[in-house]
């Protein structure tokens, strides 16, 4: 199987590699990609540069496909690449990952139509308001409509790619993985004991 | 202040970027650097690519150094460039972190005499063969030394991270970036669930 993540520039650290370490522990199970508008380095909040491999033209046939959040998502909602390279691709991927704002990105996109989801919950309305027609789920660490799963928080992405571990590869091999990088993984994707921060903001942090 | 990722072909993703994550939350008040010996493309074992700006020449000033685990770590420890660097630039760094199997990387090259460190559990021995001058602590989710803090798993090496946040820039600034990520913070240093896994390697996973 393979994995693609999807990058844009100003992407959250965390919401690509939490997750992205987890599939990476599958070893030749799951082969990972790195996906952007253009080829080469595309840097993130926090600084660091990830090489993206492939562009939306050449980008090969993904099982699955993930997309972080970050400040980043915000004018990525204006960008008509992203949006026809989603719309174009996520219906012939089995499942169908987003972490903290990217479910903003699936939603404008229009691919959450009829479905719950979630995002992160600081800025929860920039993902409610890209579309009504979602189900929006505000207490949740991660929803998990099928083809699409969604996630809260930055950390959330990491337990939910467990969770997705589990759905394919069976239980035992998320423990392994689990145990491997040493996560207390959160199984129960209800519990969110950050919903009391929702649509708060971020008082003094740069994301 | 300026933080710098030392990272290595085959270096452990979360082992990184879990920490980066959180430095990259504090905004204009902690540069983060990546430096590796070659600038450049640096692949990391689950696959992607992280890229180097800067080489062990003309690698700037650092407040602070973080050095990954990985499968990666085996080979490095029979680089000289990598221990001349770390030699070199340590002693001059206010903070110097290791996660995972980083911490055989400091007592390879000396660093870790006569202190207090840890590492990851399912190949501890990697790390305390290194050196018989260390104090090696096997239940532990990091061990804080002062100049060194040494983290045991993956995962371990985020909670060590946020506890660095903490120390130099106050508990209210480690809880506002925690929030943000909407991560579980694992404040107790000594708190290690992980620590039956001592040496047993990993059965089913490839890292």
């Amino acid at each position: 199987m393979r994995s693609g993540a999807v990058l844009y520039n100003d992407f959250e650290l965390l919401d690509a590699y939490g997750p992205l370490e987890m599939f990476g522990c599958l070893g030749d199970d799951l082969e990972i990609v790195v996906i952007a508008e253009r080829k080469g380095p595309v840097k993130s909040s926090g600084g660091p540069q990830t090489l993206a491999e492939y562009d939306f033209d050449d980008a090969p046939e993904l099982d699955m496909l993930l997309l972080p959040g970050g400040i980043g998502t915000v004018p990525e909602l204006g960008n008509a690449a992203l949006m026809k390279f989603l719309q174009t691709r996520c219906p012939n991927s089995q499942i169908n990952m987003s972490v903290w704002t990217g479910s903003a990105l699936f939603a404008k996109a229009g691919l959450l139509d009829g479905l719950k989801a979630t995002s992160n919950k600081m800025f929860f309305s920039l993902a409610s308001s890209q579309s009504d027609k979602v189900e929006w789920v505000e207490q949740a660490r991660w929803v998990d409509a099928g083809q699409y799963v969604t996630s809260s928080g930055v950390s959330a992405g990491t337990d939910m790619a467990l969770a997705v571990i589990q759905r394919i590869f069976g239980a035992e091999r998320a423990r392994q993985v689990a145990d491997f990088t040493e996560y207390q993984w959160h199984q129960d994707a209800d519990a969110d004991p950050f919903a009391q921060l929702l649509n708060q903001g971020s008082p003094a942090v740069a994301g």
